[in-house]
């Protein structure tokens, strides 16, 4: 991985910075952007209980472990996953060293920017277009473009940054929790190698407390020097029943605290909450058209059905973001 | 996973003592179990120059990664790895519940303390004898067998338990890099739920930090309850050029220390050595036969031979079990 020390600098900085802010100043509100509604509530006696060493809900700092969903619930999921807007932006920029592409789908459809045969290609052609872009490079020149293309690209709605999508709330969320001993964790369906090269800075979780799906790589001397190659196949698709698969694999101990938005978030919830003593779970729910979106059942993106279900059934917090968030990105 | 309260406690008690111990008594020997040459002067050393923020071969803290093979490396894996001695175990404890086993190969073999028909069934025969012990139960319940396991066996020769088995000299190390800002990981070729149940009350490190080999799980509802179920099938098996590709998987981030014993080993050092900036790579040599084994180049478990070489080609460090510890499991 390439060493970025003014990155790395400036996001301990701002860890630092939000530890102080946070923990420091005693009667100073952690969760600012949050309206005092039940959500906020829950969530702040859940934190309060657990670490309270006369609680009988204490627990030890070692197991405060907090899950996170990425897409649509820390950083916006709509009109469609920054991942696959990355990937659709690759195959325009390497078009030209594939003239094949020019008729062969999916990659045709990209390139005419016919939204409708690239539907319907389905699963298949979307793992097709990842596979095109996401492998074929080693490990550190994977991160680099996708660090050019963050910098780079902005949201087609919001007209800024992806990174600076990233909702102002949770992002709260993760500092107080931290700053009460929590140890914090991405677990994505997203990429891994996608999302670690900013989720440090953006989010200030290190690169090995995120988890996601990924492809397969290959160890390889290159004139002496060691690099990982990234394949084009599949290792490990991080969504559904398999993210507490992942949780188990990588690591090793169940959560006390889970957030996601979607139904590939529902068996994450499901095991973190069927453990014993206090839990939480928490979904984000996006009902605000004014300033996000707002789609839950019928959508494809993100789409939130039985976890909605499961939700109400389970006692888990349904963060509605028209009325429980006071702002949705920030200033 | 079984919440231990009071495991976990004394885990964080002796973790603490341990920074207190390392940290705080300016002055007090770090590594009092090593003996004053070069190896320990060189790991000082390193340790110093990359902590000091006034020089050009400072790490900032996020980037301090070292990583630690386990078998040979930081307790013993001689006459066999006790995850072996425990498989075998588990058959001759299972064996009522199968009478087929008394027929067929490799079990026949365990049952009959047959030591060369074990050895002619090779890996092959090793793998069945790993499914047939390792999988089948839920994630819980494996853990509370290998604590089980734990409990009650002894290490043929030295006659305590394999987790009294571990050397003094290295647990100094694990302490005296975390005391100076380090995050320690284990990346082992055994069974990541194998050392999970043990590796932070006896190294002082957590779950998430311990990187093996897996099967596969499978996430099941039981009775309104989840469970991850442990399937008779390799998921990943963490050694030689698996070992950086399991890095950048778990870690995502290239160490910057890595410590090994055998051409297991051989890649891990490569990777974290080749990468730029000051980088210690180190390998723990057997040759102490009288306190612990010596072994080497011709040794079946924990073979090292390239890696020797290699240690000589790149100026990687290589501690003599026998000049350069003071103790070995320490008292």
């Amino acid at each position: 991985m390439t060493t970025v020390p003014l990155r790395q600098t400036a996001s301990i900085v701002m860890a630092l910075a939000l530890s102080l802010l946070v923990a420091g100043c005693a009667g100073t509100d952690p969760l600012p952007s949050w309206n005092d509604g039940p959500a906020r509530q829950r969530i702040v006696r859940f934190v309060e209980e657990v670490t309270n060493p006369n609680s009988p809900s204490h627990v030890p700092p070692a197991e405060r472990i907090a899950v996170f969903d990425n897409d649509g619930t820390l950083w916006a999921e709509q009109p469609m996953y920054a991942q696959l807007a990355f990937a659709l932006d690759r195959v325009k920029a390497l078009a030209p060293q594939h003239p094949e592409w020019k008729t062969s789908q999916p990659f045709k459809a990209v390139l005419e920017g016919d939204t409708g045969s690239l539907v319907a290609g389905g699963m298949k052609g979307l793992m097709e277009l990842i596979m095109a872009t996401h492998a074929g490079m080693t490990t550190e020149e994977f991160e680099r473009i996708v660090e050019d293309w963050l910098a780079a690209a902005k949201h087609p709605r919001f007209k800024r940054p992806y990174t600076e999508c990233v909702y102002q709330p949770m992002l709260e969320v993760l500092a107080y929790l931290r700053a009460n001993g929590f140890k914090t964790f991405i677990v994505s369906g997203g990429g891994v190698e996608f999302m670690r090269p900013w989720a440090e800075t953006v989010y200030g979780i290190p690169p090995e407390r995120v988890i996601g799906s990924s492809i397969k790589t290959k160890f390889e001397m290159r004139q002496g020097e060691p690099v990982l190659v990234r394949l084009p196949e599949l290792f490990f698709f991080d969504d559904k029943e398999a993210k507490p698969v992942a949780i188990q694999k990588f690591i090793g101990r169940r959560p006390i605290a889970a957030f996601g938005n979607s139904d590939g978030d529902l068996q994450m919830l499901q095991w973190t909450t069927a453990g014993k003593g206090k839990r939480l779970g928490v979904i984000v729910h996006h009902t605000d058209a004014g300033r996000e979106y707002a789609y839950d059942r019928k959508s494809k993106v993100g789409h939130l059905d039985k976890a909605l279900d499961a939700a109400q059934a389970a006692g888990w917090i349904v963060v509605s973001m028209k009325n429980d968030w006071k702002t949705v990105f920030g200033e």
